[in-house]
């Protein structure tokens, strides 16, 4: 009997750390995780998440094969195997992890961050998979990229390619601080946050009834906003419209740099469809240099925004 | 005995096409030009150019085997192999460049843009040698840019990568119009018109004395305002800041698409050293994410600035 070959994908989040079992088609045979906050040291927690997928593994029998592991986290770097001073985990400093959880395996380990991760998992599995040049903007709590060129992954020269989310909108002109130090960074702009930023700016300025005049920043998030967007409510549209707008002006900077052939939009605020696409795919043409316009396009993932961050982080095997 | 291999460099300019025999170290053996306003037509202005490459072939006699063609052009197109809609010639539309090029010969015949050329020039000759991942900038009328990722050029999907001059700065609030019919264009702030420009500004709004009231628009260029900068002059000085300041902020958008390990200038305006290099990597650092600071070098192009042209064209035949 032929095994059936398995890439297990790892995603690594601040607070739960999920993986799956896939196989080449991107069919996830089983699913599991275990609390990332619950450890503090990272061999501990190395182990008992090597622990775990092994009692997966037995659950799933002698059909399988697992020929790899693909890992997504915040501040993941392939060229080192590292992942590297991640704000949201509290593993701090460099940390090893390849080299650690090869102490466990001897199977190919491959980590990189989760955009990057997308980028790859939209190539093998999604609707890339006749492309060679294009680029995945990943918008959850702030705005990831991943870029690939001729059908690879660029990882740039520290492994740290694709930090979109920390280009300037205006530079020097914005007062919006970005978790990264900076100020008017696009993701303090284009993300769940950047949305509700700029809420609340207009908020500010306009007179408006609104029901989300009644919750607190906190209370607020992407789903609320989008649900009273979509019943009418001006200042939620007036605040999609501006999120979609910075993100279609970026986007134009974008393909000035790598000409590719379609930008893939991942993620909580992607599912926003309208609301976020026709503004982005307005400004975007408004703003291409002429050669490119009408060219580019712009996309939904198509990968099931459930399961995709296990799914971009297996598919890492494959490449 | 064996003959030199020797690649043919072309650079078509708006004026003169300049050519020159290039071994692979980089010499160039010979070098000669045509008038490129002389011809009407495509064909025959190829014909004219061959038939001169020919020329200086049989003068350097029996030693050399020609064993390609590289080609820079204003929106030489890799992928196709054309010149399309390239403002500054007279051959206009989508010109199919190398299909009549092969007419005369049966060898490899490259075309792509200026920049991407110069970037292949600095990998091939230059100070990129021994690198994988930089990006290269060329500053003259107008900015043109070259990527290069995983020591390979980037083409993009429609072969027009790297149009970074075309990105935006301060979108929707910047009136300084570009020739690409957009506003705001980095290149309408940074290049040798790009300079003039600012420094009319700002001689607007100063009472600074300035040898530079005397000159009109039109007498000025780059290296007038760079002469004067040197010796003192106010205005001259804060115009070469301006211009180095927008470059910074840019190089650090860059930076956080690709990571490259060096960005390198190239053209008139990078010879004037400090005037530009000193304030664009004050702000390029000051701007870049983190992880980038103090890893990303800022250089001049180590190729020859009198045959930079050529020796990037050449290059294109040894990748």
């Amino acid at each position: 009997m032929t095994k059936e070959k398995i890439a297990v994908g790892i995603d690594i989040g601040g607070t739960n750390t999920v993986f799956g079992f896939v196989n080449r088609d991107g069919k996830i045979l089983a699913e599991d995780a275990i609390k990332t906050t619950h450890y503090d040291e990272i061999e501990v927690y190395i182990a008992a998440l090597y622990e775990k997928i092994m009692v997966t593994a037995n659950k799933l029998g002698n059909g399988i094969e697992i020929v790899g592991y693909g890992i997504g986290a915040p501040m993941g770097n392939i060229n080192k195997g590292t992942i590297e001073h991640a704000a949201g985990l509290s593993f701090k400093g460099i940390v090893p992890f390849v080299k650690i959880f090869n102490r466990h395996t001897s199977l190919p380990v491959i980590i990189t961050n989760d955009a990057n991760a997308a980028a790859v998992g939209e190539m093998i599995y999604g609707g890339a998979k006749d492309m060679k040049n294009f680029v995945v903007i990943t918008l959850g709590t702030g705005l990831g990229s991943g870029l690939v060129v001729d059908g690879k992954l660029v990882y740039g020269n520290d492994g740290f390619a694709g930090e979109i989310g920390h280009t300037t909108i205006r530079p020097g002109q914005s007062n919006r601080d970005c978790g990264c130090g900076k100020k008017g960074c696009l993701e303090t702009y284009v993300s769940a946050t950047g949305l509700k930023r700029s809420l609340l700016k207009i908020m500010a300025d306009s007179l408006a009834p609104s029901e989300l005049r009644k919750y607190s920043f906190e209370e607020l998030d992407a789903k609320i906003i989008h649900d009273e967007a979509v019943k009418g409510d001006f200042i939620a549209k007036e605040a999609f419209l501006h999120t979609g707008r910075m993100l279609g002006f970026k986007l134009a900077d974008v393909v000035a740099h790598t000409n590719p052939e379609a930008i893939f939009l991942f993620g909580g605020l992607a599912l926003a469809e309208d609301l976020i696409f026709k503004p982005a795919k307005e400004y975007m043409e408004e703003n291409l240099l002429s050669i490119y316009k009408g060219k580019v396009q712009l996309l939904a993932s198509s990968l099931s925004a459930q399961n995709a961050a296990v799914l971009g982080a297996s598919s890492l095997v494959w490449t």
